[in-house]
């Protein structure tokens, strides 16, 4: 198997066997009707007081180029339990694009539990095959920009700026997960990825340090270090904890005067940083930067920071990438109206501790002194004043109607939004619940739907 | 950005900023050097007695087929970093494959912490820059396989097989890895996925339900119950938990009599499947499954079968692709050895908590009674008799020397491994530590590296 299979796949193939099975019957029992989906994060997992919506980019391309190869249409045809389903339904499978709606908040938008992120309205078929990469787009990628966010909080915690660098790409799933994280903590405001793939793929800043296999190679630590600065003089990090921490922070002048940072990756790191700090200045290299990896966190950051550690900057790997804390979010995508000509149905779900708010939504946004103070979610036709509206037309009958923002604006636009979030919310360890409200009109909607489905 | 740049990436690039800044000071200042370097893990996450290792076919299919690809070195040669670093070491990268040694593990075999899975012997660049993409192959990979075998385990703890479907496709972190998932998962043992693409690509088989979302669609459940079973009467498995599972439930004989199988996707599983099951036995459906899904793991599989929960089958998706009771695995890439002519270095670090054994090693593995005792780690020129030696040659100066197994036959070999491991290295709850020694010799090599550290 080679990944060869990556440039042939049509997109829609990415999808459980249940879509494609529902699908048939959809495609047979009612044609003309549309559903309306909404995807959503259920509950916030106990140490996140917010989200950072990330992945619009990848779902947009994907709903704007899906389509079923022949190949995959021949694998269908042959599937054991979809042989017998009769050849008008892949006829139209073949011909499958997506010709709906897509609303959805701009990517790197804060967001919190049971707020629909985006909405899909389009023939029922088009609506339910989408939903499996919907999902997989949409939760990683937030996933790992919300624990980005994090960890650039903590990073800052003192009101002082320190770099960070993402350099999970050996731990992440595989490639394309490494370049999503890169991305997604690019945007919630890291500096660069170590990621080469992501710095070409998505023009992300990409910085580096040495290995403890290049201080193995040489002779000495010693000679490992000037051989790396005579080929990379401006920009060498060099690795000080190989053999033994101390003993190689006073090789550094050895070294060279200028060195940009040092790297620490082991042991104590807040008594060693201070000891390192305190060799480099004593050996007139105050410019001379510490560097810190090593299974870093959004917790340890902040510690070390707490504790004064003098560290300039962070390369952050496995825990970003795998959200170690929060592994997964409990992201769904639910049905929520169909629509035939004017008939307009609002359909909710009453499955024990899983209940759904029936119709299409929208969420006002309320500020306060310059803070976010509320939201209220309301159904999509409701009229209220005031807030900011959250979802907007992304795309219109298959046709992009709205200007994919580039990396840079959306990093922007996520710092603007994290210095608005209450500080409470933001809190690592115990962040408090923002108030998301629902309206009036949906709690009677929920009452109705309950009624007609008993 | 579309997915298109998938098709057209050299798998090198897939790398971090520090192997390519490190090659080049390698190139030009010792080409003649090969780097001999070990995979591992660290140590093995609290609830896991033991691994299984997978990936390979992927890390396999990499080392054959790298290249730059001439964007790619375009791109390098602006990076602000390299662009001074000389045209020679581009040129070199252009012609860059990879021409060294791989041993490893079959795929599927069992080891455990601080076992090396895999060997590079190469020229020192192409051994350091392909680190990056094997610890990402190995890491992901081997860590669901882990998991799903847990879960396989808990599945049958009382003697009875199961079924087990993974379920992961949408919370997977990108389509990638929900087929890394889907494959990982079936040589672990089992049955199959709903995600058809990993269906087409591996020949998995897969299989479906269908979603509250359907039941939705229609007037009501049993008329979405009707309209399913005209067009799946032979493969239907009724979702029975849209509105209320119990009366849910007692709908299903008036969709017909034969049908295959109930779902139950929430509420208190163990005592809900045993009401469940009461109810179709007396509507005369002994044969009509019960399939649960919802957030399932070892954890809850085990405490339902011990609770004697008539269940006969489970979909197992979100903790099972983000392992999220250990969502990373502690690995590693070292550099143990350099050769150069008939000159070997045996090299080791020393990083407090970090320290690694010198030199390329062996694994044998030891049976008594029919079961593994323990592992023996050599120096692979150490003369030691007996047990099983675990790593073998994958691939000599760059060619295929191995048959890569299909996917029945790794998960052949899987089972019948997971048979002979020890019972309570097996338990899923406080596994005991399988034996690994170390050779007397790799210990006097360890005290004499260090000697010629200081």
């Amino acid at each position: 198997m080679d990944m060869k299979f990556l440039c042939n796949y049509g997109k829609l193939l990415f999808t459980d066997l249940y879509e494609i099975t529902m699908s048939a019957v959809y495609f047979y029992e009612f044609k003309d009707t549309w559903g309306i989906f909404e995807l959503w994060v259920r509950n916030l997992p106990e140490k996140r007081g917010y989200l950072v919506f990330c992945g619009l980019e990848f779902a947009v391309n994907y709903l704007l180029n899906l389509h079923f190869t022949e190949e995959e249409i021949e694998f269908l045809k042959k599937h054991p339990s979809l042989s017998h389903i009769g050849d008008q339904f892949f006829e139209y499978l073949s011909g499958l694009k997506f010709t709906g709606n897509l609303y959805a908040m701009p990517e790197g938008t804060v967001f919190f539990e049971n707020e629909p992120v985006l909405r899909i309205e389009a023939p029922i078929v088009e609506a339910q095959i989408v939903e499996t990469a919907l999902l997989n787009f949409i939760t990683y990628n937030t996933s790992v920009a919300t624990k980005a966010s994090r960890i650039k909080y903590a990073s800052q915690i003192d009101g002082k700026e320190r770099k960070i660098v993402e350099f999970g790409a050996r731990r992440a799933s595989d490639f394309l997960s490494s370049i999503y994280a890169a991305r997604a903590s690019y945007i919630a405001g890291f500096d660069g990825t170590s990621n080469m793939l992501a710095g070409k793929i998505f023009k992300i800043p990409t910085f580096g340090t040495m290995a403890h296999s290049f201080v193995l190679s040489f002779k000495s630590e010693i000679e490992a270090f000037k051989k790396y600065i005579k080929y990379f003089p401006q920009t060498a990090i060099l690795l000080i904890d190989t053999y033994d921490t101390i003993q190689g922070a006073k090789k550094v002048k050895m070294a060279g005067k200028d060195i940009k940072a040092v790297r620490i990756d082991s042991g104590d790191v807040i008594s060693i940083s201070k000891e390192v700090r305190e060799i480099l200045d004593r050996d007139g290299m105050e410019k001379t930067g510490i560097f810190v990896s090593g299974d870093l966190d959004e917790y340890k950051i902040y510690q070390f920071i707490k504790n004064s550690a003098p560290i300039d900057g962070f390369g952050v790997g496995t825990k970003l990438v795998t959200s170690d804390d929060a592994p997964y979010l409990g992201s769904v995508y639910k049905l929520v109206e169909l629509r035939k000509g004017n008939e307009r149905k609002k359909v909710a779900k009453f499955s024990k501790g899983k209940v759904t708010y029936p119709g299409a939504k929208q969420i006002l946004r309320f500020e306060e002194n310059g803070k976010f103070n509320h939201d209220l979610v309301i159904s999509e036709d409701e009229d209220v004043k005031g807030g900011e509206r959250l979802l907007i037309k992304i795309i219109e009958n298959g046709n992009l109607v709205y200007n994919l923002p580039d990396l840079e604006n959306i990093r922007n636009y996520v710092s603007k939004q994290i210095l608005k979030l209450p500080e409470s919310v933001k809190d690592i360890y115990n962040p408090s619940k923002y108030e998301v409200k629902f309206s009036e009109r949906l709690e009677k909607l929920l009452a109705l739907a309950r009624k007609e489905a008993i």
